[in-house]
């Protein structure tokens, strides 16, 4: 991915009649990336873009939108690793992905900017990452802020 | 490009505070395609993303929104040369755009579909297509017929 996020590297695709406006549930954030160009790939639909995702680096991040109470929250989900990567692989994986993920949020942010903009609230929703991993020191659930700080 | 449409491998990208249903004057349209993958980008903004375009293929489509009395045209634009290619490739870069502009026109449709929703009298513009080329022979502009035709 990129140091920096770059609002002209990021392509965005609707799917499963997904409109840039509606819903919030369910919506569903698949972001994937090409070393190759730097090019971010955001695919919003009712379920996650399997087909987008590289399944053997799983360098992907995904997130949904759920309530809690009468609050909205965005749940992400990283994939560390469940067996197949050894700890030395999995520490590298983690601090990738932590370094990347505030790139990564900017991006689901101003990816589905349009949303955002219709509801205002979205920006104040915590943002809870879940880590998956067999190692029990990378196997987190944290709270990463809200949207608002992630905004261009 | 893909010989049939798949709406699951094209990617938008809203430029220059463009939104998915306004303006529609300016609105300019920079398709491109990644041959190794598939992907189909399409960039939408008051300008065309020149920044997209690889300058040694030339094989974008671009496009643009005009007035013509009250009635919108829309105006494409393909490149196939102004002398740095000879007749022979000419004659074939002629043919390659003409086969594969029924699928790029179907990309611009569909990845502006919300566009289309709000003004459904853009299904009715005329679509004037302009082939760029230093031979009299391919250098034309042609009447491809209505958007309505390229919907899904």
């Amino acid at each position: 991915m990129l140091e920096q996020f770059n609002p002209e590297k990021l392509f965005v695709q609707y799917r499963d009649g997904m409109t840039p406006m509606q819903p919030v549930i369910p919506r569903r954030y698949t972001l994937t990336h090409s070393d190759e160009t730097g090019d971010l790939f955001l695919t919003i639909g009712t379920e996650y873009a399997w087909d987008r995702v590289n399944t053997k680096m799983r360098d992907e991040v995904l997130g949904e939108w759920l309530m809690n109470g009468d609050c909205y929250l965005f749940c992400v989900y990283v994939y560390i690793g469940q067996g197949e990567f050894d700890q030395h692989v999995s520490a590298k994986r983690n601090e990738v992905f932590r370094r990347e993920l505030p790139l990564a949020l900017k991006a689901i942010r101003y990816g589905d900017r349009f949303l955002f903009n219709k509801y205002p609230n979205l920006d104040q929703a915590n943002i809870i990452v879940s880590f998956t991993s067999a190692y029990p020191q990378f196997s987190k659930q944290e709270n990463w802020g809200t949207f608002g700080s992630f905004s261009m």
